[in-house]
């Protein structure tokens, strides 16, 4: 039985968002794995109380008396509270206790404690987060989400290649096209940084490196040389493009509500709806640290917490850190060439 | 009579896509201006006979024997080749004899060509691209759309400065609201550079700056402290969003027509589709120059050299270069804090 540990007490509106999507989550996801709610045991229960049908044996309280805020400094907080939902949480992957840790509270702080508690692979430069967006085909990962802002060419390689052993493992697909996020497809383009990293890709072994990407490549999800699966840059750039591709999804759906508004129930109408918003693809997993951590946007719906724990129960399954461990324990690729 | 001379040689599908749009210009803006086609005189009388009916005494032709291709590296071709149509046509701007210059041509080139035969007016750091993005509401100027892919703080000040000019004389909003593209909205967000702009930005005299604002802020065009008009980020990043915005209307424009093609003629359903369509648009002004630039998409439509010629007149309409240059001819506002 997997276990998976949600912060029950992050996120815009918990624990109501929290409690409703791990129910979700029992009720609709593939069995094999329970929920372990983390935080404080009183509001917890008056929330499950509401779902009077749900299989209690698969959900543990673990109480947390603490909680961090959302606008406090990451760091910070996390020292000061070892008795948050977010420290004890992950805390009980640490001893073995849990499989999995999901969380919509303060990012910072959760990425922190994450490195903090779970610790980075040997040979892991910086953990990344992997956030994955909709696409005309084939949704496309894109790391690092925001975690990362100043990053080093080595970095850039070392998402690349964390982003390809998640891409095999957990979507199933064998040989992930790489792309290095860029103004332009040939290789003089870009900083310097993104220049070098181009160079340090092109010779790195074991990755599909399909060379620089644009913008634009992102969302049809292709380029000549293949399929891109990963796309690579800094977390400012991940960020800003994340936050702005949610939104426009949203500006379309608007458009949509204003010029022809009948259409909406549609199935063809509701699918597009449905592929932009980003509560369909849930947290994104912080690749590099041993153990499983998945992120969630604070304003996540109960929906996103579901996909949320699906992707936290596929990636135990997969057994992605010990794969990501396997791949990092080897000579770094970069250096063999 | 303002004169715009269209670089006729440069773009994807010149001088087709050129002269059309040059018509189309003709045909459908305000009187008041005159066209100077700048290229090979027989492929562009051979373009216009297509024409008949178009007022030719509206239009000039002004031989360049020379065409910097689309892949050429920038500064050695702007060098290399003085009777290029790129170098012409804005050497006619720099001996009086024209007032605006339009190309789809090898971006990088014009860029170099803008800055090397013009000049950038005293006091700015560095000349600026300057995007529109549809949003829910009115458009919102993004700078650098990528001709400065690594900025220092003071060179984001400079564009703020800029497009806070732009929108004020050409778009006719007299208290541009100007933000700082981050990843977040407190003051302790970002990485370095984006960290100092923000301090600078906060004691410019004369801006009315917003704050940080996020990549969904450009979308919906407006923050809690006001409406957007200006955001500003340095050139990898405005670059990356430009494209990847680009992209994502053409996405949603495609998952219209699959689910739902019948719609696609309704008023309603159409205003969607221009406002995500970024011909509609036009050009991007290099902003900071000591005259007038627009440069277009490679791929422009007729549509879009049409509205690069409608931005060219209305920039030499209300002197923006002339306002520019006695904006920065005053002591600098950042300095005076």
């Amino acid at each position: 039985m997997i276990r998976v540990a949600v912060d029950a007490m992050g996120g815009d509106s918990a624990p109501t968002a929290e409690i409703a999507g791990a129910v979700e989550a029992l009720t609709n996801l593939p069995g094999g794995f329970g929920i372990q709610l983390v935080g404080k045991r009183d509001p917890i229960e008056a929330e499950l109380a509401r779902y009077p049908d749900v299989d209690r044996s698969r959900f543990e309280i673990h109480e947390a008396a603490d909680v961090i805020g959302m606008d406090e400094k990451p760091l910070a907080a996390v020292r000061r509270k070892p008795n948050s939902s977010l420290v004890v949480g992950l805390g009980l992957q640490k001893k073995g206790l849990s499989d999995a840790f999901v969380s919509a509270g303060n990012t910072g702080a959760t990425l922190a404690a994450s490195i903090l508690i779970l610790g980075v692979h040997d040979g892991v430069e910086r953990a990344t987060l992997a956030t994955l967006f909709p696409t005309a085909g084939e949704p496309v990962i894109v790391l690092d989400g925001g975690a990362n802002l100043d990053c080093s060419a080595r970095e850039l390689v070392c998402f690349a290649r964390l982003g390809s052993v998640y891409v095999r493992d957990i979507m199933g697909r064998p040989n992930p096209g790489i792309g290095l996020l860029n103004v332009g497809e040939e290789e003089d383009k870009g900083n310097a940084v993104v220049r070098e990293a181009h160079q340090l890709l092109r010779r790195c072994k074991g990755l599909n490196y399909l060379g620089n990407i644009e913008g634009r490549d992102i969302v049809t999800g292709t380029v000549d040389r293949g399929a891109v699966d990963v796309a690579v840059c800094d977390g400012f750039v991940g960020n800003v493009v994340l936050k702005f591709y949610e939104s426009a999804g949203k500006l379309f759906i608007k458009l949509l509500q204003d010029g022809a508004p009948d259409v909406l129930d549609r199935p063809g109408i509701r699918d597009i709806i449905r592929r932009l918003d980003y509560s369909t693809y849930g947290g994104a997993p912080l690749l590099g640290v041993r153990g499983v951590s998945i992120i969630c946007h604070g304003a996540s719906p109960p929906n996103a917490v579901m996909n949320a724990v699906r992707v936290a129960v596929q990636s135990v399954e997969a057994d992605l850190s010990r794969h990501i461990g396997a791949e990092f324990s080897q000579r770094e690729p970069a250096a063999q060439a």
